[in-house]
């Protein structure tokens, strides 16, 4: 397979994870024989430093012409703690997902054997935890109409949907669990929302052209007790914007590492993949900063493209670092492995399936 | 003090845990020298069996003329899993909350010691949590217009919130915080929606006059995190309807039992108590659901009209039953006592202060 990634480092330490990701895919181009094509370009700080502005056209027009975008991460203290900043940094990754058509955001939760010691849930509850939320992203009450009185003493935000928005991202999310352990959670409120009720009634359709998936409902408020309860009864979670804002922070942290989370923005003709941390401005440039998020972006992007092997080769090298402790030290605070040798570990595992040199 | 208390037992459990809860007010009333009256009506299922209604008008009469209402559970498996049916036993409760005018609701969380082994947290997070819940009742997206197209392909609700919603109830919330730990954090998303905006606004300006209290913001999907990473950080917070929802139901699992967890809905003119358990019918009649969180709900009555210490008294005498473990079987599913007997023996405490009969 022939692909064209554009990679978009970023700020902080954006750089040096992605260096990593693109590392591991240059050990599956060359053992899987396909040929990855990196094209990088500069967004957010370092691009309002260069440009004054956080998207340059010119990073743009890379990731249209590009089959994916490889993101790293974004944001500086210069901008972000300057409340007069009229151009912000994030404003950047915001016009990007508009820009690419991004209509849906994927995050996959999963409790890693060796890490269940750091969950802030009890053993029992987080064993075995795997799962994977699909948050619609560019429709909801975040986007719809708002409204401020003249006089300051009133306030309104509108929520809407209509079918197509629903429809895209209910088919993706079928999709997925075909491959997974077949079953679709719709997290709504449609015991009080109209909107939520459409989710319901076009859920439910598309449904029937899945018959080997099962399709649950629950409501929000519900969902953020099992998420801490129960989370193992979960495989894939659709839901709203703003419920999907919600849970997948709260799902973040159960597994006990926020540098181990990955996350896609998929839409019809563009994909983008990106750690679900922030850009950690202290521990740039030290050696220190977690690659593995990152890493599972570029497995992300290998199975967007159906390569389920070559990422599968990717997640089960990333499963041997951690068992074998060759961790940063946010996982290790004794470990002397640093940003760049995990990825090396993780590079060579997958070219030689072998561990003899650890 | 002199009170007039409506009694609303409802439903399932509803009477037999009311009836130790206005037992427990009997023996305060008694060993304090207060004069609480009692006024007994139905609402729910038994009182759409004898009236055809859920809320009977003499219900509402005797809730409007008493000075609170001690409510106990709604619901029955004879019109839930009906979905024909037209009358529903919830709708009672909508319909008093409404007459009455009760737009705060307010949701203690607190880690008992001997329950820890109970939580799905992991020890070290849950550990001296207490902190109490401000939700927004009366306002925002649940109630704001809904729209359905005639064709059925597009829906919209409307989240409005107004000056005079946000005071009343962040009045009470920083006149809360005075008596705890003189900490307010508002959550909301005020990063995107405009009603929030209007909430942080409001929210700092009343904050001027309470300068004994720290006010701090949360946006709603990182109040959803750190509820699990760390509860301890919280003392008021303070939140609309929606988010409240979903925070409070989220909170109530943290501590490890449902059973213990009460809450009010207050107004201007009225005050409803109740535990936040269901009507729970399986366990109907058989001495073994848990009192507790009623016999809370009559201590929040007891603090709503300032009766300090003796609210204390009855939240030490459930404390003393939780580290004898006198308790029911769903706390203990070994133990010898029964609904009554755990009654009895708060009763027996508060009058006495002491458990050499135990
Ligand atoms: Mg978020
Ligand atoms: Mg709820």
């Amino acid at each position: 397979m022939i692909l064209n990634i554009a990679v978009l480092p970023g700020d902080g330490i954006g750089p040096e994870v992605t260096r990593q990701a693109v590392k591991i895919l240059k050990a599956v181009g060359e053992t899987y024989n396909h040929t990855f094509n990196f094209h990088e370009e500069i967004i957010g700080a370092v691009a309002i430093d260069k440009f004054g502005n956080p998207l340059p056209d010119k990073t743009i027009e890379l990731c249209l012409k590009s089959d994916a975008v490889l993101f790293g991460a974004i944001g500086d203290p210069k901008y972000d703690n300057d409340p007069t900043a009229k151009v912000r940094p994030e404003q950047g990754l915001l016009k990007l997902r508009k820009s690419l058509g991004l209509y849906a955001n994927i995050r996959p939760i999963k409790a890693y054997p060796t890490l269940l010691e750091k969950s802030p849930l009890k053993k029992d509850r987080i064993e075995g935890v795997d799962f994977i939320i699909f948050r619609e992203l560019t429709g909801g009450i975040y986007f719809g109409e708002k409204i401020l009185s003249d006089d300051g003493s009133y306030a309104s935000d509108l929520c809407e949907y209509s079918e197509i928005e629903i429809e895209r991202i209910a088919h993706l999310a079928f999709k997925t669990a075909r491959k997974r352990k077949k079953k679709v959670t719709l997290v709504d409120k449609a015991n009080v929302l109209e909107t939520s009720r459409l989710w319901r009634k076009i859920t439910t359709h598309i449904a029937k052209s899945y018959p080997d998936i099962q399709l649950d409902f629950l409501f929000i408020d519900n969902a953020a007790m099992q998420l801490i309860l129960n989370p193992g009864q979960f495989d894939v979670i659709l839901t709203e914007n703003m419920f999907g804002d919600i849970i997948s922070d709260e799902g973040s942290v159960i597994g006990g590492s926020i540098g181990l989370l990955a996350s896609a923005s998929i839409g019809d003709e563009n994909a983008l993949f990106e750690p679900i941390h922030g850009s950690y401005p202290q521990a740039k440039n030290k050696d220190i900063a977690n690659p593995i998020a990152s890493i599972l972006s570029a497995a992300m992007l290998l199975e967007h493209f159906k390569l389920y092997e070559e990422a599968k080769a990717v997640t089960k090298a990333i499963e041997r670092s951690l068992e074998l402790n060759i961790v940063t030290p946010d996982l290790n605070v004794e470990s002397k492995y640093g940003t760049k040798k995990v990825g090396n570990f993780i590079a060579d595992y997958i070219a030689n399936s072998d561990d003899i040199n650890y």
